[in-house]
């Protein structure tokens, strides 16, 4: 299913005609309650026969690296993702948010960064990525180190999802509103938004600067920079070709 | 003009008679709204003959670059630089007080990450710095993303700005009241405050301390630090001298 | 007694009884104020009679590295660190809960980055890890500049602390119940979790994802990821070897 | 041809009967002359309808980074491989012999980074590691900027190749030998060597000093290094299970 | 002097009639012998009165910032610079060659990194670029800790130089030449193989990957590939446009 | 002994008295044969009755830092270190060697990368250095894949060592008096000149460029520069206090 997951955003992101993305969970109760613990305690890596230690980590590098780069596949979607979430959202379901670019959450969800119950370091992208995008340190630890609960509003406040709702079905529709919204808008100027952003994350200010003067020295010879500039003028609503 | 910005930055990081700068816009109704549409429309590099791709994005480059650096003389400027923001404050003016050190803004400032709207990503620092600024990138790349206003009291919510205040004058004189206090202090011990602080924002933690040490090793050696120290103990205020 | 502190903590790091450390200030009046102003005007290597920049130069870096290097041992030690502060919390008093992993405080604490008014640039960690650890630098700039006080709400409302408890004694009390929430998940899990929360602050998120595929592939050859998952599908309290 | 190119080496990669990789070309006269040139003047992305330059770009940036992930995949792959070359060595021949672990060659093999001369900048992989492979950049400046061919024995004075041989059959003999010898030892202890000498060229030296504590100790946990100490004191040949 | 030696490197790289350039000294003793030391005795900022050391360190940190930035301009210049050496090539020599793409010198050159001779850390460059511009540290070392002479042959030796001809005549001749080889080429294709290999030097593999990929995006839509290709199919002697 | 190693490279660093180190071989035989096998077999961390993997890993990586820091310890020992080596010079004859700054050796030393032949990857350094330390890494990875030996010559040819003499007394009489000439010359331009060597290596040049300019704003402060240019001009042989 993860692979599945993979391959969906590397064709959401190749598709021209898909200019935003929302991701929401099936059903009621849950964005995703994680790790089938279950299943995972089944899990033929896991549990193979190999003893030898230096040779069983093989298998298990190679395991994570492609769990990683199957939900990592949504951060490198070219397109906005909109995660709206609600219900359950423990464990890989903070994997996952983490990669998404906007949050929001229906104000009954609640959140844990569960691995330390299972006995495990979240290894899919949670302690990498959670770090940089919320403010507080002493915060992150307290969750991740804690495996507490919380609330949509403990979300809000230290800045993990920027925006809660009444209920999934409103908060869905909040996500949809504003993909619509982000899709009306320039292709160009959206997603070298999105790669500028993601740019800064991982490379110093002087890196990022660089990088942006080369990103828009092609990207201001495109058709939608003087069609906005135009709109604007003369009060017109732009359309823009794909991308 | 945007030049002459970048000289008089220069100009005020040179002369020791400057301990600390405040920036604001003037007239009532804005800091700045940003990029002239009208005159964009007419720029030389961007509406020049040359139809070569490779070529024209030479020009491009250069013009971005150049534009960067006369904005980014304010960061590099050695004296702590406080942003007082009122009214509208779109595209440039998030560019330019991404740069400043500290900032803060009247109650009726409207800001918004413009660019998206006319069709290009914000390329002369927003989103080299935005994301370092504020500790929520759900709501940076909400903001960016959408071109969407945001209120002095959002702005202040996710820590883009530190205070609000009512009005404009009021929010200048704090801002002036605050530079003062600054400039009274230790003119070696204000400087290697904010040199160390943007060191940290690029750089490891063990980099950082790293120069750090080296900073203070001749930072100490000057005469404020025994002066500031005696006046504690003889809780008398210190004049310090130039630097 | 510096060396001492850092010498405790490689202690508490390497002995396997150990599961967590709660990090108090004795008495009722302060964390610590700090520096002894007193002390520090007839230190001796600032006060040597060593004349010649260049060699006092040497003798200050290495005064100021083995500062940072006692402090940067709580960082250090594999156990996450619980700091429960009160009253007086300055200077060193940041520097010291900047290495801690969670930050909480009593609501009569009083912050201040205080070495600004003692003619100095904080030097032994605050202006390296602050800017990592909250969310808004104008906040930052603002306190480490202006060397004004800050109370406990205020510290919460940025993010340098994550809870505020009535009282020194509560707030112990807190941070001992914390620290033995923590004590009894796995250590192998918690201890991983600090080391990659630690490790994402410094390197780029594909850097840690590498660096976690490593680190699991070996923490999950444990006893504790198995056991975990039975206490789980069991509904039993796992217990957990020491590490 | 190039994206199979990849999928072999991932495959190689996966493989645990493969313990070393020979790389040479079929024919007596070269290991590869490059782009195709007629082919590339019929290339859809480079030749296509598409005449918005921002949307053209999108398309070119995609096609180079797949043909740069096909030939990076050999650099990938966890086995040493070792490239054999022999006569014409141009273009492409260089971007991909960069991502082998050791290269030879044959006295008569005749190399260029030959892209100037067809109007463009290598953007293969030539220019990011040719300067990390061998230790004159005046060399590495002087071949690349003038497209010139340089000879097997050049290309061994500066250390681009580490052997030079008669002819392609001798060659190729040599490097089975290299990768036969290889394939005895142990393949914790040779993938490990591969892994961190890779990590070594592009981190600093204190990042790779701590991901080699953490790689050796779970690799050191395999039976190969007791294995190998007690061959040595035994004075016997070991033999090492697959990995 | 140094002021506009920069000035004249940045009108280099910005004239688009300039393709490449040669640089050498003027006479027959000397390409330079660096620092004038009768000079640097009266230095203004080194003897100034300023007697408090961290307000003397203000002074000299912009001094050699600036000094730095001037001789740094040969390195930024956007095309192609060959140093052309002869005869005595000290100190400043070394910094200042260091900053060109190619370096080639006749046979009777002498250099020597001498700052350690009179005192100092070299501090314009050669500390920075040496060690990543010739492949053998211990050879850094040894001529950097010692200031020893080293012989046009030992430079071609250890990657320093890439060519050594018979005097100062046939040496700038050659170097001539070799501008004018680059010169007919694409400046397109020359210019981004500069800015690129320059790129690896500073950044990880990947990163160099990266940053390709967008600089062909655009590159590769210029006239100039095209041309070329066109011109190896018709065995024609292509032109390219000014850049 | 490692950590003795380790502590005597600490106390060579602090003591002023000393200005340069020369490190070589007791004995006619070896400079050292590396690893003891037999006492590596009885090693009390890698044979404990410790089963659990991850459990164990921890005291490995402890054992591996600490083995890895004692060795450091002559890399960050603030005085150059000359490394003269004969005869045998195996395993951690290399990690040590790659931790000095200059390297000399016997014309009968013969090298060898000998870890892959008992099992293992290299751990504590040479991994880490080496590619960074020679030119050629087709070389680099030949030697450590095959743990084939390699020759004085060879070390000399691909810049391993920078100078070879016949016979270890010869060999080690050349370091002597390189130390010699080392200690001559300003403690503060030595060190200054060893610390920014070593800062470029793992730091990018602009990095490196800006921690000259604040080395250098204090270093150049000292008695040892106008000392050293007063010398020049009146040609006398200067003296230098210690540092």
């Amino acid at each position: 299913m993860w692979l599945e997951f993979g391959r969906v955003f590397q064709q959401l992101s190749a598709d021209a005609d898909v200019r935003a993305v929302v991701l929401s969970g099936a059903g009621d109760k849950a964005f995703t309650a994680g790790l089938d613990v279950q299943s995972a305690s089944q899990d033929s890596t896991l549990m193979s026969d190999q003893k030898d230690p230096a040779r069983k980590a093989k298998g298990m590098r190679a395991q994570i690296e492609e769990f990683q780069a199957s939900i990592g596949a949504m951060e490198k979607c070219e397109k906005p993702v909109i995660a709206a979430m609600h219900g359950i959202a423990l464990g890989l379901a903070i994997d996952i948010s983490c990669t998404a670019d906007i949050r929001i959450c229906a104000s009954n969800t609640r959140f844990a960064v569960k691995e330390v119950d299972i006995g495990l370091a979240a290894d899919i992208g949670t302690l990498a990525r959670l770090p940089k995008i919320v403010g507080s340190t002493s915060w992150v630890k307290d969750v991740c180190l804690t495996a507490r609960d919380f609330s949509a509003q403990e979300a809000l406040a230290v800045g993990f999802v920027s925006q809660v709702h009444e209920g999934k079905e409103k908060t869905v529709q909040v996500a949809i509103d504003l993909a619509a919204n982000i899709a009306e808008k320039s292709p160009v100027a959206v997603q070298g938004t999105k790669e500028l952003l993601n740019h800064a994350r991982d490379h110093s200010t002087v890196d990022t600067l660089r990088y942006t003067q080369l990103w828009n020295s092609v990207a201001l010879q495109g058709a939608d920079f003087p069609a906005a500039i135009l709109s604007v003028l003369k009060k017109q609503k732009p359309t823009f070709a794909k991308l």
